[in-house]
């Protein structure tokens, strides 16, 4: 995908804020030290607002926002954009609670992302906001396909999330395959950013070309926090390569999964792995 | 005690929402997912709320709670109970503080739990606080054994836990089994809902019956978090299981134990853990 | 250092309070339970400010401060002052931001800390905030060696902490040990309490005498943590030797490093080291 960009990330070191939940906090520090990047983590408003200036990228995770910290992600994805810094969203949730559904709108109509990435039922949650009035949308010039709107799946009203996890009928199938590639890159060319769609297989779209791959296996899912883990690495590998951030998700995507199929610890094989490693393993295709 | 517990969980994959700690919140996190249930934390009065709505289960875990995380407790608390969820108490450091002793009285009198799950200092300090005023209780027609509200190390007015661990002259031993069955049998009368004391051994009651349990290992006293992990787990246990709570809340700690007394991880452990092992490995006694 | 110092912390079993981060407050209170000490959070004031009376020792850690939990630090370090506890302050990212330097500057000016440690880009960020005023600091009475006060990489006015680890310039070696000794002797004689600078060569100096310590290897710097879990630990170690402080923060320190030369993981070697295996395998000099 990129031959460098692990050497890059180490020789870089860049700064990664994160405005992360307090479940997986631990393993997204750990992940990014391994790659080779240096982490820092605030909530406080001043604190990371004063961060984000020094930072190479800031990843917001809502996993555990709440009303403070809320504001503190919205006023320091600002900051980042001010600044040309990269900006990561990792929507935890959305669609499983109003709450975050709307923290989720409020961040992606006030900041403007470089990355969103989240699991299926996620990821067709922020869809349902920013597609569904489709006079709206038309009227200001922007189409969303219709025959994915208006899908049962797609076009719930409720929240269709559960819990944090993905919903079983949202999940990534070979049968739904290319529904969803289309879904993502509609959404990737309404947001004019990059979609990480993750699951069995994960999708990867800048609206254009669309990344499948393949890596990694079922028993990711029963490890708390690995899509945590992606989006704080998510913030090293976009910054050190800012001139194709496509690729550059999509190698940071390959990499958790190639360090997931391995024996071992997670954080242990992040740590080992090398360009040619992420080279030679990496599975995907381009669609 | 339930032959089908484990595999209920694992087809049901009950949705957990966790108002915890962050100490040991990744481990409550994975050990509700080796399991096979879906775990979900908040600490937000409105996102907690509506996940109790959708939820089967509400585990509220005062390690680490705050003036604001409090009322955000005592309202997901009152949802779960509008809407029929298994409700979970985990005082953790009831009798360190005047705090922690005040937001446990408030969250029990305004919530009706179905299991309240400490070590031996935190449940006499809640026995404390429901059971000491013996004239009013008496007036109000509700008893309590004045042999065991009159002992020493019972009704001892300052806190008597130390910091969130097992005061030593608290913990359960055979020397002191019987009276300490006996407390927790009442303290589970008063309240109407199970009681679960753990240590050396674990004591679970509804008030007429209670397990004696004789899984685990001392080791397990030495690794932060294997109480939180059970009150993340009994939200599934119980959730599952309601027609036998007494038994599901036996069994999710019979399940810890054994999950501490084998080589390797904890929760890699509970991760194989099967309804034949739990059956075969549980050590018991009914008295 | 101190023969019987991991005895004694077993025998006494010291109550810690950490006012500490979320991202490695888990490691930290396995640390701290690893030595046989009792590790209890708190990030609320009322809580806190109890605990505080009945804690041996407080440990406070500005990793994800924010201005409510400051407020909290301010008064559980001066609850903590008042009933002679042990105070430890761990300046994470100071020099980072101003919210951070500004923290660390009410902190240091309201609370008196037995140890104060960091690396050494925090340790320089707090000499500037206490140093840099030479004439009001003669006025007062308080030298400061000019020789090193002006050196640019100690002076700056930015903050030269690089998120919340050290700063390459700033990176204790060979060539530099004699000025950054000197450094931290000097801080720790105008703040009058010991202050530990780690690194490739850990500086505990009580202003007097400076430990050199070797013990310790950089993968250590690739683990999220390892300076938040000396935090913990310096509470016990401290609590539990306070007529020779000194000795104890050094043997602190020496105690982590050996744990992290060993094969395996930090927390089980923790939990196996000795007094035996501390005086053995200490490296250090007094310089």
């Amino acid at each position: 995908m990129i031959n460098s960009i692990l050497s890059d990330i180490k020789r870089q070191k860049p700064l990664i804020l994160n405005l992360t939940n307090y479940v997986t906090v631990n393993d997204v520090a750990n992940c990014i030290l391994a790659i080779g990047a240096s982490p820092v983590m605030s909530d406080d408003l001043r604190d990371a607002v004063e961060l984000a200036e020094s930072a190479s990228a800031v990843n917001i995770n809502i996993g555990t926002v709440n009303r403070r910290t809320l504001r503190t992600m919205l006023k320091t994805g600002r900051t980042a954009n001010k600044f040309g810094k990269t900006a990561v969203l990792d929507p935890v949730g959305c669609g499983a609670t109003k709450f975050r559904t709307d923290a989720c709108k409020k961040l992606i109509s006030k900041v403007k992302f470089d990355v969103i990435k989240g699991n299926m039922s996620e990821i067709k949650s922020i869809a349902e906001v920013f597609c569904k009035r489709k006079s709206v949308q038309k009227s200001a010039g922007i189409s969303c396909d219709s025959d994915i709107a208006s899908e049962k799946s797609f076009s719930c009203d409720a929240g269709h999330t559960f819990g944090v996890d993905v919903n079983f009928s949202d999940a990534i199938t070979e049968k739904n395959l290319l529904q969803n590639i289309s879904l993502v890159k509609q959404l990737a060319q309404k947001l004019n950013c990059i979609i990480a769609a993750t699951g069995k297989y994960d999708l990867v779209s800048d609206g254009d070309r669309c990344f499948v791959i393949s890596n990694g296996n079922e028993q990711m899912e029963k490890i708390c926090g690995t899509g945590c883990m992606i989006s704080g690495m998510l913030g090293a590998f976009v910054s050190c390569c800012r001139e194709k951030k496509l690729e550059a998700v999509a190698a940071c995507i390959s990499a958790m999964g190639i360090a997931g199929e391995k024996e071992g610890k997670i954080i242990d094989n992040l740590f080992c792995m090398t360009d040619d490693i992420l080279e030679s393993e990496a599975k995907y295709e381009i669609k």
